[in-house]
């Protein structure tokens, strides 16, 4: 059987289970992709360094220009992460008529049009399914497996760090701190946690999905931005109340060429199959016109997942099933549509008020509403302590416009102590 | 843009979606497939039906050779179902030297072997998405994404009669045969409902799923069957007290190079995302030896979504993206794997008895259990009447022969009425 050689950039979480998915399946793998594959060259910055595979003498180097001038090499996989080198190391490896698989979000939400359009004029391919979602084979998906469909929303758990807290939030009745000091224990969290918990990871996950999805150039500073720090144990508790289970969702919808971009934390129905998503799973939801609702679950992260997802383009590559052209069969429209301005979008809301035990408040505040074309489906009350009295509403699907001015009124209320939690909703229909 | 001629064979349900989703979503089509698609050719039995769908003159036909003859025809779509013609046009399309896209899964599991040497010999592409959970890319996932794979399990809900009649038990209290009638009343359940509820539908597509990710042929005689005519209120409802949902489970697990394959209605954990797959949704879980758990969710029927795999299937032809020998490429290893004998079989088991209200009985179903290596984990009883009492049971996993000899002795106890319910369950360990 031939043998085709390939390199690895970085050595860490993922570019080990790379390792261990090509020793552990070899005979699977020179089966699917009818070649032997050799891994050449590993770049990482200091060869001295102990780790836990031992690797074949010559394998690694901490000269880029070894993999670069090594005309032997086919593709390289790029496993540094971040915005750093990663990127030069790419467009170089391209120009040496190298594939390039990837696992970088920040590289291709960034500059994912310009690393396409080299791929194209190097008649190379670019691969970058690790980049979403991990073991999710979803851009696949997308690119492959919904062609029949004009893609009308996607809908994802995306981010498997908060993916946990809520879920240990929700199961475990603990706050937010104490499930994120658990996330960080079992390493699921980072020392400064914001690129999760703010939403941002999303953020450029939902980017190279829609831009995928929808055909056009989505710019990650246009997608609403909210992370789950304000999300207390009351909340989980009123949304259950309700019938809702709450997640950190990513939300791309087009209607009329307009995109409605968003990332923020969301009661979803309970009796949902995303609402049973646990812990660091993912799952993402794509409705398409003709396939109805599709949903992919599986794991976001880990060595070996997103290892399975960087393997599995290493095998399209060998295989050679497409041109470079096909891999943005979808986003190669190059529609222009517009984001629309988050005031615009529309939702169901859960709104909750910590209010003085009075009489009228609750009629003062019904009447805001009614003012603003927000009309009420449910609502809950309860006496917390002697000084305020909570309470919650679940409205009917509403602008953000008309949400915002209302609750501009209500603050102003005498009886009203604070507007406590503005929450989305999220029906899937 | 350069034309492409296709030939539709049957157009029912499925046929007409597949015309709707060719004309709605024309545009997105020529784009991903660099092909106008034209329907040429439609073959019905009576071209003078009346129909929801005007077609252009010419386009219906009642012979098949006016297909087979015509070179301009590149593609058959073979949509005809059942044993009968289908087989037998589409080899003599092959010959013909036309790619096949089909939803039949009677041919596939039967024949599907002799189908793919006839692609592989005449050089043309098969494809056959659709044969099993309609919309849902379970083909393309197994021989597409999860190449980096060893697949070690595959679980699904693959029919959505009988997980609608479950779901309509579960979520509203009904009876099996009130909850058939109302699946027949809206067009789920057929007049005869043996192919869905007595588990030969999904006997069927396991059978084709299991072959392509085991690399082994898999004959559909040898699957374990167990349909869900017996369950009963009262099962759904002790399920649930002891924190599971009644769902009716395809499973399908190689170890150590042995296959165990069953079809049974089943208990899953209600916290389990597929606890929350209801009504005609289909759900199928893949473990992978890198993946880990993943699952697609979706619809597994109806003309869009069933329409839309066949129009993926379509558009993969025209992008030419693969050899026909990839199109088997996991099936291609040819491993004999035995299938293990049910006897072998080891699961977690619900049983409930029927026993009358005396001291001793539970101690003497205890020891028979415990001489039988059967541990029991949790228990209910509940006086239902004056004359007897219902006793259910979880047990820890037990091979079958384990659990058979074990009721064989309770059987004949003298305060055992009756062992009402045997069920497996599966935790997705």
């Amino acid at each position: 059987m031939e043998k085709v050689k390939i390199a690895i950039l970085g050595f860490g979480n993922v570019g080990t289970g790379v390792w261990k998915i090509l020793q552990e399946n070899r005979k699977e793998i020179m089966k699917r992709s009818n070649y032997d594959i050799e891994v050449a060259k590993i770049l990482v910055s200091d060869i001295n360094k102990k780790r836990e595979i031992e690797l074949p003498k010559g394998v690694l180097t901490n000269n880029i220009d070894d993999i670069i001038n090594d005309d032997s090499i086919k593709i390289v996989v790029e496993l540094i992460g971040g915005r750093g080198q990663a990127k030069e190391y790419m467009i170089r490896a391209m120009k040496a008529k190298k594939h390039i698989v990837t696992a970088n979000k920040l590289v291709v939400a960034n500059w994912g049009e310009e690393l396409f359009k080299i791929a194209e004029e190097e008649n190379v391919l670019f691969y970058y399914e690790a980049s979403v979602a991990g073991g999710i084979p979803i851009i696949r998906e997308i690119n492959e497996s919904l062609t029949a469909n004009r893609i009308e929303q996607i809908i994802g758990i995306i981010n498997g760090t908060t993916n946990y807290i809520l879920s240990k939030m929700t199961n475990d009745g603990i706050s937010f701190d104490e499930a994120l000091k658990e996330a960080q224990d079992k390493g699921y969290a980072e020392a400064d946690p914001t690129s999760d918990v703010d939403g941002f990871d999303a953020v450029y996950k939902l980017a190279i999905m829609a831009s995928l999805a929808f055909g056009t150039k989505v710019d990650h500073d246009c997608i609403y931005r909210e992370g789950i720090r304000n999300i207390s144990a009351v909340d989980i508790e009123y949304a259950q109340k309700f019938g809702y289970t709450i997640k950190l969702l990513a939300i791309a919808k087009e209607e009329n060429n307009k995109l409605e971009l968003r990332v923020h934390p969301t009661l979803i129905p309970s009796n949902h199959p995303m609402a049973n998503v646990n812990d660091v799973f993912n799952a993402i939801l794509i409705k398409g016109n003709a396939v109805g609702e599709l949903m992919l679950y599986g794991k976001g992260a880990g060595d070996l997942p997103t290892g399975s997802a960087v393997v599995g383009d290493i095998i399209s590559i060998l295989r050679n099933n497409v041109k470079p052209s096909d891999l943005k069969a979808i986003s190669g429209e190059e529609d222009f549509k517009e984001v629309k301005n988050s005031d615009e979008n529309e939702s169901e809301f859960y709104i909750r008020l910590n209010v003085k035990d009075r009489a009228g408040v609750l009629g003062d505040t019904a009447k805001i509403f009614g003012k603003n074309n927000v009309s009420i489906t449910s609502l809950t009350q309860d006496v917390v302590h002697k000084e305020y009295v909570l309470l919650a509403f679940i409205t009917h699907k509403s602008s953000e416009r008309n949400i915002r001015e209302s609750l501009k009124k209500i603050k102003e209320l005498e009886n009203v102590n604070e507007i406590e939690s503005i929450i989305r909703i999220e029906s899937f229909n």
